[in-house]
């Protein structure tokens, strides 16, 4: 059982077992076919094809950034610029700025037009050690430009290297010309994309935004339904500005995640506890909307829930481009500590994509996908602003 | 008069002049000795021996970092890493920690030591578009290792090819061996001190830290006074944490700047408009400390105290090496214009360097320092967190 390749002298941060960070010193990665053939340390390494010497640094599993609305054309910077110059959110919304926007942006928009804006906006996750990121759809809001934003998540996917999970959140807004008449837009529009999307393969998971200004719990419930049906796993935006039960409802589902939660209450907690939901926890958006009413994140730790991080990447309202500062963010705002940080852009994340199998770890079994650090100690990776502490990241066991 | 350089098909954001960002579209910036000898529209352009075109891209004065305690030896990431688990302040000072262990470290290296250790963590702000940087001591605490950093200081400048600035901050903490016995530290070592830079050229400027946990305003006044003798410029770390008046210290001494402000009154705020005095406000250790006490920045901006932004890099309080991340925590913390925190890190962080002559603007006469951005416009460059958007550095004319 010769490998194809063996990462030596590593200093393994595994996230897996019970040391902390699952750490271990002087270790070896080997690769096969792409996966993990081998973890432990360097004296007990079998044989390998070739040696690849990492000189005593950290390897952490590659990053995963599990909730992010990546892909979207147009430009809101200036609507920041207006917002910080003391314009109203009413005045930017009559000069036709916030979502609406976007969403004018994507609709006028080709698949490959998405694909290709986005590029230059991933590069910067790839520089940070980036292996996994899902992407929502979410902009569209209409048949044709929800599957084009599919399509464009699925491409770069097959472009960029990159593990890409796509998301169908056609129940994100209520588009302009349902003002009114959302259960219209769930039963015409979502519903129909949720079985499209499956049908075609092109979405991995449905994911909707319950909340006053969006979906009530009911129509929620509906999108849900007719995820299970097509056999797409499910997804929620919960509890971000007030407490609709949509981490209960999520729970209630076996929804891979709850995302946000800012205002879940104890049984929401209890709720995903008991379903084994991943917390997905946004500080971006707590940090750029200025927010005060912090997720639960006592409450979570000490129910058991597993915990993920994720950029919220948008062009609105969390404008983050980095897992680094996201974790920092979570350590600094919420009180994580720093191995729950690091785990909520690794193996959380992993979990929160139902990939736990696949990723998140440095595991035997799973795909070789690993980032290698320029640090004395992890902690570092967490406390700094704006450092770039990434030396090399391997994708399927190859220097990518 | 022919130009040795010219670059061209630029949005120039000058950062001078009445427009908005002094900005001006298919510009071109010529260059002799490394000055800028021309500024204005492509068409009418001097002869150049060479041209550059810029493809239409923004470009801004080089960034500048006024405030920074970058140059240190040792590491604090793991008290970062165990507050966060749960270990109180104390508790970490017991076991040798917070600034003691930094003044430790340094006082075990050498200044080549010193500078080497330094070069990894100038490189993100290199390569966010950084020309010129502050640099104070305050770690060495004595004789021999403030003139260590201070060494290390000017080699960095001769070494990197960013323009750097030196500031004695020798007063910036009372050492162990001088516990209870600031007044004597102050007159055997802080001003001695001053003295032997001045002499040996070491030291551009003056700082100390005025508050309760440190140096008293009497005590700062002495520094001061050695400072205006020795024929150095003056800076002040001024109400951070309480008021004592710091602002209006600064000002009386005609100080560049005064650094943090949160607890400064409307007394200290005219003083330093009276004086022109510069604010120099660090966003880094607010959010890194969780503050909630803001600086300011309404009364600042309406006595016309010029507002400058800065990284304050340092291993406990502001561990942050982004000057665009700075800008944005300015912008969503303070409350800061778009405009404001891009002069912040360009036009008045060179004026709280008092190098408004010479940096800063894209004006006829200054060094012809520039960064060129990939970004569609000037508010993207702060509104997104964790992005790279540069395109390129110009330091005296060259790629750099
Ligand atoms: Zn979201
Ligand atoms: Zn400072």
């Amino acid at each position: 059982m010769r490998l194809d390749r063996i990462f030596t002298h590593a200093r393994l941060a595994t996230m897996a077992g019970s040391e902390p960070y699952g750490a271990m010193e002087d270790g070896a990665v080997g690769v096969r076919d792409g996966r993990i053939a081998f973890v432990g340390h360097v004296t007990d390494a079998p044989d390998a094809a070739e040696i690849v010497d990492l000189e005593g640094r950290w390897v952490t599993p590659a990053l995963v950034d599990c909730h992010t609305h990546i892909v979207f054309a147009g430009d809101r910077s200036l609507e920041f610029e207006k917002r910080l110059a003391g314009e109203s959110y009413e005045a930017i919304a009559k000069a036709g700025g916030g979502i609406v926007s976007t969403v004018k942006a994507v609709r006028s928009s080709s698949a490959a037009d998405l694909a290709a804006a986005t590029l230059s906006r991933l590069d910067p996750l790839h520089q940070e050690g980036l292996g996994t990121i899902e992407i929502k759809t979410g902009y569209g809001l209409n048949f044709e430009s929800e599957l084009n934003m599919l399509k464009a998540i699925r491409s770069l996917g097959l472009v960029t290297g990159l593990r890409v999970q796509s998301t169908l959140l056609a129940a994100h807004a209520i588009p302009p010309e349902y003002a009114g008449r959302a259960d219209d837009y769930v039963d015409e529009i979502c519903i129909p994309l949720i079985r499209e999307a499956a049908r075609e393969g092109l979405a991995d998971a449905v994911d909707a935004y319950c909340e006053k200004i969006a979906f009530s719990p009911e129509q929620t419930r509906r999108v849900f339904e007719a995820a299970r049906e097509a056999g797409l796993m499910i997804k929620l935006h919960a509890d971000q500005f007030s407490n609709l039960g949509g981490a209960a409802l999520a729970a209630e589902f076996g929804a891979l995640s709850a995302d946000h939660l800012e205002y879940t209450d104890d049984a929401g907690v209890a709720a995903m506890a008991e379903a084994g939901t991943v917390a997905v926890i946004l500080p971006g958006a707590f940090y750029m909307l200025n927010e005060t009413q912090k997720p639960p994140i006592a409450a979570l730790r000490k129910a058991g829930v597993p915990m993920a991080l994720a950029t919220d990447a948008n062009p609105g309202s969390s404008p983050v481009l980095s897992l680094l500062m996201t974790a920092n963010m979570a350590c600094t705002l919420f009180g994580f500590t720093v191995e729950e940080a690091l785990a909520g852009i690794t193996r959380q994340g992993a979990r929160a994509l139902g990939l736990q199998n696949e990723i998140g770890t440095i595991e035997v079994g799973k795909r070789c996908d690993l980032a290698v650090w320029e640090v004395d100690n992890l902690a570092q990776l967490v406390q700094w602003v704006g450092a770039r502490p990434l030396h090399g990241r391997i994708l399927s066991g190859e220097w990518a």
